[in-house]
């Protein structure tokens, strides 16, 4: 009776009826119910304890493990159709975006399904932040451009954890990665050149390209990364000056590249002699070790990392990793935009890393992460037209929701509508250069608890039932 | 008899004998040595109390007054002769200057007359750090462009102050000056624009406009400020994009332009239809108020401000002053730049602001200036060649010291034997266009105790008569 037990209680973990975290029913119900001994049903939770799926806490019951594998049914079927993008006109609608997000931020009452870092303050940050506060004669001076040697050292031993060997004298603190991006950029770049970038990609950097009046490739995404093939026809026309990546936990699609895939990325970039510029700022998301960063296969490529996803974006602290040939003539570069970041910021992120809060804050992030994009995974399922499709990012903040054709005109409508229904949302056109792609969205489920994403999953998928109904007639 | 030992305290005082803050002898020390009655030396005391001239500290003496009257001998003789220098080449110092600059903080026992800060640390700052540190939930989020709210409010309240009215919703707070140079000029400027500038100017100023290509006209400096008949003449026959000035408390000469200069400048800039880049990190400095700024007198002025030179630079928070109608784009710029700087820094300047600190700290700082100021100017008299001529500035931190022909030559050799004696100075040519100017070397009064200061310039002017003695010969 116990194992019929266990493999009833087995069977709804694995199909997603129960997920990560959920809580079993005591066992003195479940035996009620049931009609059976209570040490029946002791044994069958610790049979499930034993092969990872349940947890016990201490006074609290037991619960559906947050690391259990994930179920069988929320799997992800994304695999979109869509063309190269050559992109020579002006329009990005970051600016406008961005300042509406912030806006809606000061307002109560939305589910923010767009908000792309945990919103939260993790643990000892208030008390770090204090202490180095405390100490800030050191704080005073005009300081290195590169930022504080303190804070570079742990960045790199952050980054030997990932899998990438940099010196502590190639990394260059940044005011967030969006300066390290920026300051890259502009470092390699001429009006009218050519630039590949994902597409989709963050949406931020088209508006950057768009300032620097260079010409953009988009190169498709499809479930295993950039498309390569398409990559290496336009590396060979069109002679791009830099291709900017994403690899791990891709902004929007939450998509990780393989290692081969990486392996294919820099042989075709080497090839081409076109400079790599890598944008890791979900890295530490990541729930298991994701494969090596395109930096750590080739030294020449340029890397930019944040902790702005992981503990705050108002630190603005950021990074780049600098071949070294580039360093000085990038760090001239920064010099002469700000002379230096903020002390303060560097000096709580540097500590909050030497004492070990920084990976422990990992780990818990993770595992949180995990849980919540199962959650959504499930709402999903549940409530969203039958024909979309969705990516299964293997952590990160948010996902990739590609939306059937019949959506292509009510994109509009539908953000419109769930913005009255306070529902925010990131809208897919954002992240197309020229915003030319299929009809996509991306949903954070970094932000809002398990109960409200599912509200808020629930009321879009109203919405969309309702502007654009799947048809009826069996045939199409 | 107390009426001539009135006279003669007040000759010691006025011909800058005895400067603010040195300590009158005691009166029974002074009665004993004229042979008077200690009541003659109180009244001759009490009057020079009265005038102004002298302080009376409660169990510690009477002090020459800190405020009192600039001695007549520390007079300004300021009179360079130069030429306009049109600059299209390469070759800035700027980061060369700046990294070792940084380099030479981090070891002891420099005399740092180069340093164009306050060095300790401001009242209460630490303790407003922590105490905005601990309520840094709402410092968690991405926020505006233009900075905190709050802080805007308390920069627009605080240039009220100072004659400037203008709206929060025109100030953009930028990470130092420094970014808010560096991103006017990026939106005004293209390569190949003829820029003018002052000549001497803010060193990092010449690195920013070479990075972008532009040519530079230098306008020399005189000691009324920019020549005003040489701007007109080169405004007509180059047609520059853009005015940079620094009106109050000029980097590197100290001078403060007259309000009839301002608006004769102002006049010619607005027939010429010439935008106008107006450098005011100084303004809080300034002993006396100065002339209101330029951008009270034309609203299209850009003003750039900063609490770099009053506060702390590593906080790195200044602001941009915007015309209107230029304020959507340039935060466009700064947004792509960074999306915004630092929480955190923003918070703690505005509560120090909010709370009255700040205006507090100013009186305390431009005292303490004042007084160090005269001690430099004591030992120049001292120390220095007789044919050497320096400005006077009426607060800020640092003078300007236009030395003999004779010394063209050596200059370098002096730095070098300078930064051997460790004695840290600024280079006068760092500050030319091209480097072209006459001798000079900036000499900060900010930093040092007058003690220092003293060793300081009396180690220099012991360098200058070894490389560069006086000719001997009387028809010289």
């Amino acid at each position: 009776v116990y194992q019929q037990i266990r493999d009833r209680l087995q069977h709804l973990i694995t199909s997603g009826a129960l997920v990560p975290g959920d809580r079993l029913p005591s066992i003195r119900s479940l035996a009620q119910s049931l009609q059976v001994n209570k040490l029946t049903v002791m044994e069958a939770y610790d049979l499930l304890t034993a092969a990872g799926l349940v947890t016990a806490r201490q006074g609290s019951g037991y619960f559906v493990d947050l690391l259990s594998p994930t179920p069988a049914s929320l799997t992800s079927r994304f695999s979109p159709t869509q063309d190269v993008v050559l992109w020579e006109t002006q329009g990005s609608p970051f600016f406008r975006y961005y300042s509406q997000y912030v806006q809606a931020q000061y307002q109560a009452g939305f589910i923010d399904l767009s908000c792309a870092y945990p919103q939260q303050l993790p643990d000892n940050l208030s008390r770090i932040t204090r202490r180095v506060a405390g100490l800030n004669e050191s704080l005073h001076h005009y300081d290195l451009a590169q930022g504080l040697p303190r804070l570079r050292q742990q960045i790199a031993s952050f980054l030997v954890q990932i899998g990438l060997e940099v010196s502590p004298e190639h990394l260059m603190v940044t005011t967030g990665s969006m300066q390290g991006l920026s300051l890259v950029l502009r470092y390699f770049l001429q009006p009218g050149d050519w630039v590949v970038v994902e597409s989709p990609t963050f949406s931020g950097m088209l508006a950057i390209l768009e300032q620097l009046q260079v010409r953009i490739i988009g190169i498709p995404m499809d479930a295993n990364g950039m498309n390569l093939e398409l990559l290496a026809q336009y590396l060979h026309s069109h002679r791009p000056k830099l291709i900017y990546t994403i690899s791990t936990l891709h902004n929007p699609t939450g998509i990780t590249t393989s290692l081969s895939h990486r392996q294919a990325l820099i042989q075709l970039a080497q090839h081409y002699k076109c400079p790599i510029l890598e944008d890791n700022v979900y890295e530490g998301l990541h729930a298991d070790p994701a494969p090596p960063p395109l930096k750590s296969l080739d030294a020449n490529v340029f890397y930019v990392g944040s902790f702005s996803k992981t503990l705050q974006p108002g630190l603005r602290v950021g990074y780049i990793a600098v071949p070294s040939q580039h360093f000085p003539a990038l760090l001239e570069q920064k010099l002469l935009q700000d002379l230096h970041s903020p002390t303060l910021p560097q000096a709580i992120v540097g500590e909050y890393l030497a004492t070990g809060h920084y990976r422990r804050h990992l780990q818990r992030l993770r595992t949180m992460l995990k849980c919540h994009r199962n959650a959504m995974l499930q709402a999903l399922s549940t409530y969203f037209p039958a024909d979309a499709r969705w990516t299964m990012p293997a952590g990160g903040m948010f996902l990739w929701v590609q939306l059937p054709n019949r959506f292509a005109g009510v994109l509009a409508a539908v953000h419109q509508q769930a913005v009255d229904a306070k529902i925010l949302y990131t809208e897919g056109s954002l992240c197309f250069p020229a915003r030319q792609g299929y009809p996509a969205i991306r949903l954070s489920f970094g932000n809002e608890s398990p109960d409200l994403m599912e509200k808020g999953v629930a009321g879009l998928g109203e919405i969309l039932a309702r502007l654009a109904p799947p048809s009826t007639n069996a045939a199409d």
